[in-house]
């Protein structure tokens, strides 16, 4: 990985600002053969885009995607894939304060003093806008993986909104798509809209969550230790995402309060090969996927762009008090669910690949 | 980063298995100048080799390294230079079971899968015992930052032992050195040495912990978004290493529970540029360093080797109970704490050398 | 450098297929602060752009690049840039037999081999067309360059057409744009026009080139030894130029005819630094520049495209005889000369980067 | 990026200094299960290893070989495999004016503007001595490529010293290993013979030369245009190894020449696929292998540490005659020609597993 590349065969760069004309993904090393629609891309666009439901940006955005290269007759050729989402709702107006001034908790003033200058309309490059190409991205790496592994599954959800999380006891994955907050506990999801409705017109607030994703029918084999772990790639993957602060895989943070006998994934002889009893490591042990279920979370700080006053200084130098108007997500992670799951499927589909260049996909025999 | 190298300028090849020859580093790009002497580099391993109290294995290495290449005259001289450590420690033993069975929570089977054979010597590849090439590379890496950046300084503590978290309040830097846990509170480096004794020798068991890794006088500026973003590369390098599952940032899950207001790190105006009021992102915004302390922490699972029995399969496919026995960290986290050390030294560097190329390191002004 | 992307730290990956709605290059890692205007990026497309005489395709092509990111107010960002060229010629016609046939000498039966599918409408991927987007980005670099190291200057010229040589003793680089050949000769301009009209008219055929491109101007220390050498790189980039067969530097494969009296490039004092009496070594010395011209040439197959029929074989297997109808350049080399100058800019302003990154930039002192 | 490492999947970094302890390889990405034996490597290295004839240098070393990690059971195990070759014969003595003088046409002054310092006994970084792990790593290569490709064949030889040409008519390919040139004409070889002892013994000079190496038996499908394309990858692999200053595949330099009609190579369908009536393109087309024997060849400068005085300058800015004394090779390109090789096997088996992770390995069909 390195600037805005991510991936070692399976390569992304994306590009775009948040109110250029512009924004996508150029992806280079997809497999041939791979069936590349922009229907199929636009149905995981069509997830993340803003202005859905009241509880997201009201930015209107038909996140519509371009294919301009690397696609023949419906099929990746194997050369490298420019996908392009024009912008159509940067709103032409004065920036006023914001284009000046950095706004506490946003990447403002980081930019400008790793670049000199940035972009200020809408965050420019660190708008969460750049997110769009990603599930672009993993639109086609789902493709991919669809071809290559039939049987792969990945789920995103939130689990958790503020100090809220969900009852596990109420998981139910057909909910998932039924309410405002990919939230798979239906009790939570009323819980949840009360809540984030007061933030956002009460309180002039913003709050952060926490997202799991998880892959099942992973293959077992993938991750190139020590240093192309498949966690460590996901971790990157995951804390790369715009207000990303914490990721964990399988028990995360917690597995630290476990002792051994309780940590080990006990396993036992199943007819189509090993079972564990239990998943406390996120189906990858030593950097290494194990066939388990791949289980990802991360945590999601609120937006900093809120209608309450925050100290903060200016390009100048002044001491100044900070509002920021305009069109912004009262709870940025619900449209982090989608990400996560694109994330995950370019993780995924890269280590697939790295595994086959490297081993040629053959697995060690057990029994 | 890919497979067994990390870092995107000042790169470390790590190699060697916990029972071969040797082990060590490979380091490409240091910049030239940089004084690298066996007695420092010694210092670090020092603070990492096993066998220095009751609470590590008791295997006994000297950790002795050898600088073969890149150093002339006590100084790098900008091209690859190779630190080795020879294993003196290795038991020539009968490997029993180990060599067939599959120990539950540890990387055995994924290696078997993934290669189809593994070298099974004491863990082989995917042994802790490879940490010690990363802490030889993080000498390597702290002497190059103290030449270019005087001011800044890296420290790690164990913050968690099992569900015992240190109390904030009681936090003493200079305690860190003064008990076997690297604890900032001296009550609580009793409590754990209390614990880990009933574990170990009572028990039969082991125990996670939590790690935190503070570096302060970083430069503002360090950082490439997207995807080389130092948060990013910070959680890859923090979830390479053995046995980590969570990785976070600033108060990173903690994150999701706080409202924008909250999390909002407020700036004034200080005689030297910026101050923030608090330091909820852990000096990162947008993926770049802002100037604050970087805050960093990871959750270390337990040992997965213990004495008590497991229920797990072998390679033939037979269902069996295993114990581990042998030379093991009843805490590995323990021993994590200058691996952690290290790998933010190699991370900052490496962002040190790519900022100063991308940007030539001039900062943008205010005020 | 890995599949379409080249370059470490200015990382250039282009896309785009000859008859495809676009083509362009996304560039990641162009330091922030360069002046990036269309006009500037025009003009050496310009230079590159079909239909310019009758000696290149009659193909009408505006070659018009929009900028999509990376670019606010007219300086670079440090984000990644966007460079898009729209097709506008891309005929809409029966592509009959060359859509399941293999021209001899194209890349044709290779993409097909490998990919099993390919987009035949023009070469597709392989066509010449992709340098539009290396020239685009070469226009980058350039104005890096010309900000970072005012005084460096690149000329690239053509030096041999067929078997006809220009003779070094007329060289005039005056003379370079006033033909439509880049050739530094008057006399030889005026022969190979003559030829390349026999070839075109009455022959039906094409023939090969010899380009050569000279940086002066180039600080001494670009390159990394060993690996990623400056020569090594320049190899690599001058070779992954379509058609191109052979690369020298310096003396190139005549150095295997001298003797170390003859070859060794001798050194007096000058009054800004070491003086060069002469420069057999090409301006690089143990894969690092050493402040004398950067002198690379490379050589160009002749266009496999012809309408005088050669034997070939098609995807079904026949044996066929072929000619290739449609819009050919009868010597490929002519417009070779404005990629191979954008290549030496993208790979000096890389190793530019690079250095700075390494070594700060400082060099040792002499005297 | 990269500085001393080579290859994307099959990585290989080498290490070490001309006169310091040890030099070596670290090799990541090698397939698991491949035989790696030291006496297999050490055959290779043999090639290589000086002091062989009156011909080459008379420094004796034994260029013998440790394996430190990777190999498990005489199989590699998947992680990086460390080699490592200790010198013996590094004489200490005085180094005299070299230390602090710059030879005429060596990498000495490049060396020192770049990066300030330089390890000046026996050239360092830059002696050809490195070119030794190039050989071991090329040893792991061929073992990985005989257990993948059974048929593949790669042959080095020398093809002109000076202006001497082999006679290609009198090619033989059992008359490589009998002389002490790896020349394949014997009657060249005599000539050889003899004006290098000229050279040597009277003249105090050295020469150049070009070695061409070819493999047959390649795979159709490797290379990954536009950037990894595999001509563009043995050209950047050619290029870095030691006083290489041109680079040809195929017909080279001399495809300028040509026209279309003489350079297409004829394609007619035999019993096993594509049969080509010719090998112009030195097998490959668009970057990627055809099945046909890839050929190149590269040209070698001759030494620049000969016995003649040559006018130059030193550290201090001094203006001087200098002699270099010493042990070093007249003809450098002898010693190349397993140099030559070795990167022509690391290149193939690279493209080899990154054509196995982007595709598959599975080919286009043909008929």
């Amino acid at each position: 990985m390195s600037l805005n590349t991510f991936g070692h065969l399976f390569r992304v760069t994306t590009w775009g600002e948040s109110h250029g004309p512009a924004l996508g993904a150029t992806i280079d090393g997809c497999p041939p053969g791979v069936p590349v629609e922009p229907g199929a891309l636009q149905h995981w666009l069509d997830q993340r885009k803003p202005g859905q439901s009241k509880f997201t940006t009201q930015r209107q955005e038909p996140d519509a995607v371009k294919i301009l290269s690397g696609v023949f007759d419906g099929l990746s050729t194997g050369t490298s894939i420019q996908l392009m989402i024009e912008n159509t709702d940067q709103r032409s107006k004065d920036y006023g304060e914001i284009a000046k001034a950095f706004r506490p908790g946003h990447a403002d003033i980081a930019y400008h003093l790793k670049y000199g200058l940035r972009d200020y309309r809408g965050g420019g490059r660190s708008s969460a806008r750049e997110t769009a190409a990603r599930v672009a991205a993993g639109g086609v790496a789902r493709s991919a993986l669809a071809t290559l592994v039939p049987g792969l599954k990945i789920t995103g959800y939130m689990v958790q909104m503020g100090a809220r999380k969900i009852d596990r006891s109420r998981f139910d994955a057909a909910e998932i798509g039924r309410n405002d907050f990919w939230c798979p506990d239906p009790v939570m999801a009323v819980e949840w809209a009360e809540y984030l409705d007061h933030l956002r017109k009460d309180a002039h607030d913003s709050v952060g969550a926490v997202i799991e994703v998880v892959a099942s029918g992973v293959p077992a084999g993938l991750g190139a230790p020590i240093y192309g772990k498949l966690d460590s790639d996901l971790a990157a993957a995951m804390m790369s995402i715009n207000a990303v602060k914490g990721v964990e895989i399988g028990d995360g943070m917690a597995a630290a309060e476990l002792t051994g006998t309780e940590n080990a994934d006990e396993i036992r002889m199943g007819p189509d090969g090993p079972v564990f009893l239990s998943n406390h490591a996120g189906g990858i042990l030593g950097g290494i996927s194990t066939g388990q279920d791949v289980v990802v979370r991360f945590a999601v700080k609120p937006t900093s762009s809120i209608l309450t006053p925050r100290r903060t200084i200016n390009q100048a130098g002044d001491e100044i008090d900070l509002i920021t108007k305009g069109r912004h997500d009262p709870c940025v992670g619900i449209r982090a669910v989608p990400v996560g799951e694109a994330m995950m499927a370019c993780v995924l589909l890269d280590h697939l690949l790295l595994d086959r260049g490297q081993t040629g996909g053959v697995r060690g025999e057990i029994g």
